[in-house]
């Protein structure tokens, strides 16, 4: 194995294969433009299920490699039947996975090899909001907090810093922190 | 089976025990204090995998009937190997999920027996963001939409109002709409 080799893909990103993406978007901003959808269709009380569907994106339609279906309910306490997490659970997943892919292709641009990377993510909420008991509470978190342990070939500066780019680039972080125009419809 | 057990569970809410767990947390409001957990770790490239953990909430740490655990990953044409599905997609099913069980809840209150209800949930992005090419473009969604079928023994105003209500008590939507303090640190 040569050293080109050794660079070129580490920590599992190929790197020339990210790098040429990049440059291929630059020419032609158009293939930036992703749309991404799901149908979420209810089972039973607060139980649903979220199948995950094709998306467009890079000129074209896309399926993934696999099915891939989620439930989410209510736990007991909540007065459900605890078939799958909290939708409010589904949030810290997706903005720990988020930050933890930024994380594997920034050290690998950077050349760094990572060993390990565990976020640990919670989220604080007053259900007097959304139980309708308390109109100065909000109904979503009043409070996320995302806790790295990181190691890799690097200083604790340098992985910091890894970490703190990859919240300035990550499309979840943006989302939970910046919010979103959602409309919620029910078309005739 | 009385009437009145046919009204005490409606689309498999339990109509009772939700009203009194809502008095019970109109009493003592600090047991509307819940903290949700979960820990993503790195696999290798962009795939990760996160972990629901306990929670605590209503005076107590609970912990959910079953084992949860989510892959995440990018799509080929993202560089990644599509071991899942990307985050912002679990932001699609946490929405979709949330404002489902909402309906549900709403639709027993107001004695609405239902017989489906489906959300196409989908999301815009301009990779753009994340991948650096235009600091004017935002790293999330532009726009989400989520468009509802909903059918039941009530009028489209009164179904298309049920949808409504719930939106106004989603928690997923306030944090999407909304946004949400998030802190992402690396502890010494």
């Amino acid at each position: 194995m040569t050293k080109t080799t050794e660079s070129a893909i580490r920590n599992g990103v190929d790197l020339p294969n990210l790098f040429a993406t990049i440059n291929v978007v630059r020419d032609e901003p158009q293939l930036a433009q992703f749309r991404f959808r799901a149908t979420n269709r209810w089972v039973v009380g607060t139980h649903s299920r979220t199948t995950i569907e094709t998306f467009s994106g890079a000129g074209g339609e896309h399926t993934h490699a696999n099915d891939f279906a989620y439930d989410a309910d209510h736990p007991a306490v909540l007065v459900g039947a605890d078939q799958g997490p909290t939708p409010v659970e589904f949030l810290l997943h997706a903005l720990g996975a988020c930050l933890t892919a930024g994380v594997a292709n920034i050290a690998a641009a950077r050349r760094v090899t990572l060993t390990s990377v565990e976020a640990r993510i919670e989220g604080d909420i007053d259900l007097q909001g959304i139980l309708g008991l308390a109109d100065t509470v909000r109904n979503g978190y009043q409070q996320v907090r995302v806790n790295f342990r990181i190691e890799g070939d690097a200083s604790s500066e340098t992985l910091r810093e890894i970490v703190q780019q990859s919240r300035a680039r990550s499309a979840v972080y943006d989302v939970l922190r910046n919010g979103v125009d959602v409309s919620v419809d029910v078309p005739e």
